[in-house]
């Protein structure tokens, strides 16, 4: 395949592992910076390494932040009694991205899977647990994804935040917004059926 | 804009500098240079640096290579009597995928454009002429873009090579293969009839 300069080939290839860019693409973006100023060029690289040294954790929720508490934990109009867990930083994304949730999250960096060989230990449940205790929480919502291991992992949470005496609960399954019912596969089907609401 | 943490926005608008790639694509190329490993990260970067600082120039035909003569140059087996005169290093690229072609090349790095003050004296037509007088070339293929630039620059070329005794000559236009009738645009259908050959 080394079909170009060596170089080349391998900034390609490095594009590549962004996932969903296929060799055309990959190359085609090489070409770019090799088109691009010194400048620039030093400046994409430079911007690569501050992604990965410069962005860590929020003490407190586990998402990404670049120093400190992160920009939701730090926002004082944030209601901290309500904590919604998700699996991962593009969770929160996506809830804040659909507006309207005031609560604070926790990042689990992950979910439940014996598979993959990945428990309770393997996640923040533990810091989870920690803020449960201290902060004054009165409901976490558990978003982790609808897969197997999501699941799992909300059944596991809710089990143990039971005894502390805190509302548990989990975001709704149903068709999607926009979606066709014709494409709706069957368990979902099943629980927008269970899940319905008086009119 | 800045929907995100300052350094991932950073990177975003990076990547979208590429070309065809659109804000939630750079994004998730984002997300997914943080998820790498530290040493992928780094390799990354040292990868667009190496792209930038390591490809030069090939000295015969100014081509792009990683020093010295570029692979082409260097292939005893390439025809040196006929050089193929492209405007970029893309062109090679599609020339030589074409397979077929032999010969040499010679890039020079734009076409005339009056309308971006590009003259002759910014491409690399003066080492183009000292090629032609001292390596004994007996035809010049003229493989600029079928564009206005595209097409004074052969023109221009044709005529400043024309004293040298050297054969020149141009790709055809004409209707591209498995494209459509329905969609030629009048010019290309026009040149296609022109050049009309027998069977």
């Amino acid at each position: 395949m080394a079909e170009y300069i060596e170089q080349i080939e391998r900034l390609a290839d490095n594009f590549r592992k962004l996932g969903g860019v296929g060799r055309k693409s990959a190359l085609r973006m090489a070409f770019s910076i090799l088109e691009m100023t010194k400048d620039d060029a030093e400046s994409f690289a430079d911007s690569i390494l501050a992604v990965k040294n410069e962005i860590g954790y929020c003490p407190r929720c586990m998402n990404i932040s670049s120093g400190g508490l992160c920009s939701i934990c730090d926002d004082p109009e944030r209601d901290g009694s309500v904590i919604c867990v998700v699996e991962d930083f593009r969770a929160v994304i996506a809830v804040e991205r659909a507006k309207g949730y005031r609560g604070l999250y926790h990042v689990l960096h992950g979910a439940i899977s014996p598979m993959k060989k990945i428990g309770p230990d393997d996640l923040t449940v533990k810091e989870l647990l920690a803020r449960l205790q201290t902060d004054n929480v009165r409901e976490v919502i558990l978003a982790t994804n609808p897969t197997v291991e999501g699941e799992t992992t909300a059944m596991y949470l809710s089990k143990i935040i039971a005894p502390l005496g805190i509302k548990t609960s989990r975001i709704a399954n149903g068709v999607p917004v926009g979606g066709d019912l014709e494409y709706t596969d069957e368990i979902t089907m099943r629980r927008a059926l269970e899940g319905r609401y008086d009119l």
